[in-house]
C-alpha cells in the first residue's frame, strides 16, 4: 500500500480498477481497509474493497479489492502530504508483512508502493529504503538494486554512500557478484543469454589509465572473470557510451559503478517534466531487488505528498510494477517446472 | 578543419555545400587545400576549393571554399583511419592558426573540428583536448567545458580527471566560478536573465548530509555566494533529477560537479546508438568552450576513424557548431554596439 499519507493508496486503487490486472494475476493489497476505502474514493473508481484477514479469504474478483488488512490507520487522524509516525508505521507494517507472507510462500511476488524514509524513521524504524528493509528481513548479504525501462537495465555496485564511498566500493568481488545478478536478473525476465555491459568508474573508463586506476584493477579482473564463467559482458566501457548503447539495444543490462551513473539516465529517459503543471510524471519505470529469495519490484517514484489527497497521481509505474512482478513469478514457476 | 585522417574534412566539405551556411556567415577553413580537394571528392559535393593564404583574400563566395592553406598535408602519405603524426601535425596547426587570427580579430568566432588526442601526441604536442589548447594559447586560468543539445546546457567543474580527483575539485571557488561562467555562456546565447541549475556532487545531494558532505561546505556557500551577486541559481539538486527539469526547459543552464555527470545526461539524449548498422549517430550536440576570450564552438564526437574516407559521415553536428559560433559573434556584436 505504501505511506497512506502520499500516493501510495491511491494508484493502488486506479491499478486495482484495470481489468487486465487481474487477467495478469491474483492481486492482493497488504495494507488499511479503511485508508484503501478512502483511496477508492480518492481515486474516483467504481471498486469495492473488501477487509480479509489472512490470504487464504481472497477471492480475486475484478470490482472488488482484497486488502489483507493490517488495520493500522485511524483515518481520522489521517493528513495527505505530511510525515506522520502512524503512517510511517502503516507503510513500514505493510512491507513488512508482504515479505513474511512471500517467505511463508502465500504469495508468488511482492510489490511495493512509495514510501518515506523520514515517516519510517519517525516510526521508529530505521532503513534508508525498501532494499534495505528486504536484505533485512530475508537476511539477504548480496544484494543490489535494478531500475527497468524499456530496454534499459541498470545494476547498481552501490547506491546510498557518498561518492567518495562509492570509490571505495569499486571492488573486484563485489562487481563480480553484481554482473552475476544482473545475468540472473535478466534471465528472470526471459532473456536466455543476457549480453551485459560494464561501465568504468572514471571518465573514459580512464582512458587506459590515464585518469584512475579501478579499471585495471578491479573492474577488468571481474569482467575476466565474469566471462571465464560463461557470462556475455563486455566492458569497462566509458559511462557516456555505455547507456546511449543500452538504450539503442545493444546490451540486455548495465552495470552502474555507483547511484547517479544509473540513476541519471534511467531518470533522464523515465522522467518527463511538465514546466506548465510545474510537476515530474513517471512513465512506466520500475525498481527491483535482485538477490532477494522472493521477487520485490517496486515503483520509481515516492510519495508525491505534493499532490497527494488530490486524486492526480499517474498509476503507470504501479501498473508496470505489477505487470513486471506477474511476469517474472510466471517465468519462476516456468522454469521451476522444467528443472 | 580537424585531424584529415579522420572525417573533419568530408564533413567541413559537406557543411560548406549548405547554401544557408554562407547566409548565416562568411565561413573559412583553416587547414590544408589539397586535403579538402580531396575530402569535396569523398563527399561528393559540388563545390571548388580555394587555397589563400590569408584571411583577407577570402571571397566568402556560396560554391566555393575559401581555404586559409597551411600546407601541412602530404595527400600521397594521408591513410583515412590511421593515426600518423602527419595527420596531427595538421590537425594541431589548424587549431593553433585559428586561435591566432581570432586573438588578432582577424575572425570573429572559431570552430573546431574533431582531433585525436593520440595523433597530437604523435606531432609532439601534448594536451589532453581542444579545451586545454584553446585555455594554453589565450592564457586563460578558469575556463570550462558547456555541452549544448537544444534546452540542455551542461558545464563541468571538472573534466579530464579521476572521479576520486573530482571529488577534491568540487571546491566553492571553483564551483562559483563555473556558475558564472555559465550565466556569461547563457547570455551569449541570448537569454538575457539565465536560470541556472546545481547539482549535488553525491547521490541525493547527500539528503542533508546523509552520505557526503561537499554540498554543505562547497556546493552551498558557492550558490549563496553566485545569488548574493544576482545570479538566479537553484540547488544543490540531486543529480537525477536536475537533469529531467532541465530537459522539461525548468532550468536554462546546469552545473554537473564531474565529467560523467554532464556527459551522461548529454549523450543519452543527443548520440542515437543504430544496433542495426552498429554504429553512435550524433544528432545536434555542440561543445564550447568557456572563459577563454574568443569564441569556439565544437562538434561533440570524435574523428570517427572506423567510417573515414567512405562519404558517410554526418554533418548535424558540425553545422550545428556554425551555426551557434555565427550566433554567438552576432549577439557579441550586437552588445558591444550597445555598451
Amino acid at each position: 500500500m505504501g505511506d497512506p499519507a502520499g500516493i501510495g493508496p491511491e494508484i493502488g486503487a486506479k491499478a486495482m480498477a484495470r481489468k487486465q490486472i487481474y487477467s495478469l494475476c491474483n492481486p492482493l493489497i497488504v495494507g488499511d481497509a479503511n485508508a484503501m476505502k478512502q483511496a477508492v474514493q480518492i481515486a474516483d473508481v467504481d471498486i469495492n474493497v473488501r477487509s480479509i484477514p489472512e490470504v487464504s479469504k481472497a477471492k480475486f474478483e475484478y470490482g472488488t479489492i482484497d486488502v489483507f488488512d493490517l488495520k493500522n490507520v485511524e483515518i481520522a487522524q489521517l493528513e495527505h502530504g505530511k510525515l506522520s509516525a502512524m503512517a510511517g508505521n502503516a507503510a513500514f507494517e505493510a512491507v513488512k508483512k508482504v515479505i513474511e507472507l512471500a517467505l511463508e510462500k502465500r504469495i508468488d511476488a511482492t510489490v511495493t508502493g512509495p514510501i518515506n524514509k523520514e515517516a519510517i524513521n519517525l516510526a521508529g524504524y530505521h532503513f534508508p529504503g525498501h532494499t534495505e528493509i528486504y536484505a533485512h528481513f530475508t537476511g539477504t548479504k548480496d544484494f543490489a538494486m535494478l531500475l527497468v525501462s524499456g530496454n534499459l537495465r541498470v545494476i547498481h555496485v552501490s547506491t546510498h554512500v557518498s561518492l567518495r564511498q562509492a570509490c571505495d566500493m569499486v571492488k573486484k568481488d563485489r562487481v563480480l557478484k553484481v554482473i552475476q545478478l544482473l545475468n540472473d536478473g535478466c534471465k528472470q525476465f526471459g532473456i536466455e543469454m543476457p549480453r551485459i555491459g560494464v561501465a568504468g568508474l572514471n571518465p573514459h573508463a580512464s582512458d587506459g589509465g590515464l585518469f584512475g586506476w579501478e579499471e585495471e584493477k578491479e573492474i577488468i579482473p571481474a569482467i575476466e572473470q565474469a566471462r571465464a564463467m560463461g557470462i556475455d559482458v563486455e566492458g569497462p566501457l566509458p559511462p557516456d557510451i555505455l547507456f546511449p548503447k543500452a538504450k539503442g539495444g545493444y546490451f540486455d543490462g548495465c552495470v552502474a559503478m555507483y547511484h547517479d551513473q544509473g540513476h541519471i539516465p534511467f531518470k533522464f529517459e523515465e522522467f518527463k517534466w511538465n514546466n506548465e503543471q510545474g510537476k515530474m510524471a513517471s512513465i512506466r519505470g520500475i525498481n527491483m531487488t535482485l538477490g532477494i529469495p522472493i521477487i520485490r519490484v517496486s515503483v520509481d517514484h515516492g510519495t508525491a505528498f505534493e499532490i497527494a489527497g488530490k486524486g492526480i497521481a499517474n498509476p503507470q509505474s504501479l501498473i508496470q510494477a505489477i505487470k513486471y512482478a506477474a511476469k517474472i513469478a510466471a517465468n519462476k514457476k516456468l522454469s521451476n517446472s522444467v528443472d
